[in-house]
């Protein structure tokens, strides 16, 4: 499995991955899963994968090299005019690769892969969208300005009830945290370390890059302090009278 | 979908169960998932059920008419010598109706459902079982003194943390209904009322019977309470430094 969320504020865009992967619970390996493409000042994209490995290093390695091959092939990722036909090549490059890996006529269930691409392009507003298996997409809005991918429900409820568009850089970090850390404590298939990423509005770069590892001081002291002020909390609530 | 939790404290067992059913998401009911046998002094039995709404229906009227008929069926769920032995039958019972559903040589997967069966027959402890749709069932036990069917992953993280064998009654209550409302939140096919059954120790009884409402005060002061708590404890935590 995979935690990833990718989450837009005032400021600009924050987003989290894990970086366990497994095939079995015998067969765990430690895989990033968080990509960037960068042109200061003029673009950044940030791509995070969920589901098949196969499948999301393949998108990640087609859109390298068209990066890379001169003149004759689609725009790269690098040369996309707005963050939408960023959205519309990597859901292309997903639905090509996901039909290529499938067996003619059989279904692509086991080869699929979900992304969160995020990333401003300069001339345009700062982005997210979610991109299905099947290559389409749709992208935040007010009223849900974050999306996740992966095993997402144990993580959701306080994402839902802390989140706020005015938040600073350091609160947003401390919300994915503690989101992460309700999920790893839930699902094994969901592990440390956690690479996290800033793309401060009209910087068109990355602002700034982290990885939580199992003694980050951090993560620990976020960790142990959230069950506490959980606890003083949960006591602090009324009990039923009657 | 269903939410229900059967949990165990050293005080006794607690129940708490939505009533939400839905074939689809445009054609949703209210049905009662709890059911009660109890002989006062004697035993107490309390069934829960998520799944197929019709196997859970039969499961509960087999259980019923084998109480009422005499003699030629083996023995009834108001006659099992332990819980083990209730659990056994109950399992049974499930097998018998799903496979009496599913056509000859089929998938019997549409016709599932899992069961959370708690209670104490005088001479025993208390117990809960959690029945699989093949029959077989596995008990809680200090490590784990909690099961959970149906939408189950969105109110795990608060039982995880706050649990503790030594809550009052009162305590389990309020951790139910954050673990119930964090979950309402989230999935819409999870809904209220929620019914809520308290058997004491060694009463071999009911011992305490509410259903919350929408505008049950209580479940208002919680929920509100506790979203104001969750963001004041969120403020409190550190803020990343570097």
């Amino acid at each position: 499995m995979t935690y990833c969320v990718g989450l837009k504020i005032d400021r600009g865009l924050v987003f989290m991955s894990d970086t366990r992967t497994n095939a079995g619970i015998d067969s765990i390996s430690t895989f990033r899963k968080m990509y960037t493409w960068e042109e200061p000042g003029e673009r950044v994209i940030v791509l995070m994968g969920a589901g098949n490995l196969a499948t999301t290093q393949a998108v990640v390695s087609n859109l390298n090299e068209r990066v890379k091959s001169t003149g004759k092939r689609p725009p790269s990722i690098m040369h996309t005019p707005s963050m939408y036909q960023t959205a519309k090549l990597v859901g292309d490059t997903v639905k090509e690769v996901i039909a290529s890996s499938a067996p003619a006529g059989e279904s692509a269930d086991a080869f699929a892969a979900s992304f969160i691409l995020g990333g401003q392009v300069k001339g345009g507003e700062p982005r997210i969208f979610l991109i299905y298996p099947e290559g389409n997409f749709i992208e935040t809005c007010e009223d849900t300005p974050f999306f996740q991918i992966g095993e997402t429900k144990y993580g959701k409820p306080i994402l839902v009830r802390a989140y706020d568009p005015a938040m600073s850089f350091e609160e947003t970090v401390k919300l994915l945290v503690l989101s992460f850390d309700s999920t790893l404590r839930s699902n094994l298939s969901v592990g440390l370390p956690l690479d996290l990423l800033f793309c401060e509005r009209d910087t068109y770069k990355v602002t700034y890059r982290r990885r939580f590892a199992q003694d980050d001081p951090y993560y620990q002291e976020l960790a142990e302090g959230w069950s506490k002020a959980l606890r003083t909390a949960f006591k602090s609530l009324p009990h039923l009278k009657d």
